[in-house]
């Protein structure tokens, strides 16, 4: 395959609708940000053998690599503007292998309303590796952060924890971009970020950034999976974040609107760490703990 | 090796010049782009075995990275912002090679003005794979394009071509940055690209996006290799820009004031492809050809 065909003809295709990445065809990709807006970028790698087997239906790969990204922007408040995209491809890929990764994220693109904006397309020696950069926006000052969360916040979860773990990639996250924007549109968050690496050790990153701890309430937490699964497995992408007790109401209206289940499962604390309570409030520790980084994802 | 504690003891230092970066603590990175400019994007990926041998110094791996996505920034005019990496390391890296591989950026962040704003660390079972997007700023409608060099336009290239495949990683690229922004602000090129894929090639691009076709005078060639190498090799970085040939007497002053040589190859023509001619005006035909993808780079 020449590399040039191959963009012309499975990625200028994805670039039609963000005029800036210049069809593909310039050095680099000009990016217009609109007057009272910054921007949000996040940037994730993911290789064949640690993140997925590499058998997968491509389209899968491409769609699970975007939704990562778009998780991020999603637990920012960001609207997602557009996207950069790595592919070092094994010397055996051949080209439907590819057409059927631009297939995915063609549909993607669609749903998520975003664009690719360049990037670059290389072999590798080794096994598929794939790099990408999300761009979104945000109104200025008004981006979501880890750091808000006040002692005394409620703690609130989307969706339900664990299922990934259950299903591994046979499911697709669901990056929460319309509750990550009526969260920052309504004022309601003071601290989000996504679940990516399991509620506790993601939890203990907002405590980090904080500077509070969190008590964890483990009959409330939404999973179909056992406890300790819904707790410290990754890869679920639903959004963490912490809002004042006041907005309970509020909050359950906002789940009404969207769709999209959001549960109380706990408050954060003056001080200490990530806690985990059973119903007659005694701590619940697990095997795999919370701090560590026990996945696959480093 | 624990990723928080990598990307803490080594990246977090170099986020620290770019607030908006948030000490890479959080999903995602903020950044400002100021009224009145845009934002250029570049990305490129690179992976051991393919673009370079593995065992290099990884603080030479890690400007090489850098700098040819500097070098994609200076082609458009544009001023380093920051840059996102993605850094997928086999399990034996050992945290030296990582110390060392922050250390040349470091270096480098310094020189080019510019801070880590974001990224992704993981592990790959396959060689080394590196993913960087850097971000620069322009001011608005004033990118340098490869798509505006006009039937008449003198040719220029900056340095000498050749070099880096007579030396190959041993010589890290020169990004030309001051180059950029000097054309861009002066208004003196029409279309401007970086050569990373040899002199032919790379003009083939220019004159594609623009239209055009160009004849090279082979004598007036700047190379210490032969003439083959200085046309078709890669890697070399230079820029490669059509201007009025009204602007020569400017454009050498540039040159003096920048010290970096700046020398007029050929011209922009109405029609037909890349043409090279000797110093009877004969065209000159190469084996390894000028529109074909012929390096490693793909």
């Amino acid at each position: 395959m020449d590399e040039f065909d191959l963009i012309h003809r499975h990625f200028v295709p994805l670039a039609e609708g963000f005029p800036g990445s210049l069809n593909l065809r310039d050095d680099a990709a000009l990016v217009d940000i609109p007057a009272g807006q910054q921007l949000v970028i996040t940037k994730d790698a993911i290789t064949a053998g640690v993140h997925f087997l590499g058998d997968e239906d491509a389209a899968l790969i491409a769609k699970k690599l975007l939704r990562v990204n778009l998780s991020d922007l999603a637990a920012k408040g960001a609207q997602p503007l557009c996207y950069f995209l790595a592919l070092m491809l094994p010397e055996t890929t051949s080209e439907t292998w590819v057409a059927r990764f631009a297939s995915g994220l063609a549909e993607d693109q669609k749903i998520f309303s975003l664009a690719l904006a360049g990037g670059d397309t290389t072999a590798t020696r080794g096994p598929l590796a794939l790099s990408l950069t999300a761009l979104g926006t945000v109104p200025t000052g008004r981006m979501l952060l880890r750091s808000g969360a006040r002692a005394g916040d409620a703690l609130y979860v989307s969706g339900q924890l664990g299922d990934a773990a259950l299903s591994h990639w046979r499911l697709l996250p669901q990056p929460r971009l319309a509750l990550g924007r009526a969260l920052l549109e309504q004022n309601l968050a003071h601290a989000c970020m996504d679940i990516s690496d399991g509620l506790v050790q993601d939890l203990g990153h907002i405590c980090t950034a904080s500077g509070v701890g969190a008590a964890i309430e483990a009959g409330r937490v939404p999973c179909k999976a056992d406890l300790e699964t819904a707790l410290t497995a990754g890869d679920d992408y639903e959004l963490l974040f912490s809002a004042s007790p006041d907005a309970d109401e509020t909050i359950a209206a906002l789940a009404a609107e969207l769709g999209t289940p959001l549960t109380r499962i706990g408050a954060i604390t003056a001080e200490g760490n990530v806690t985990v309570r059973d119903a007659s409030g005694d701590p619940i520790t697990f095997k795999r703990g919370g701090y560590r980084h026990f996945g696959q994802k480093p």
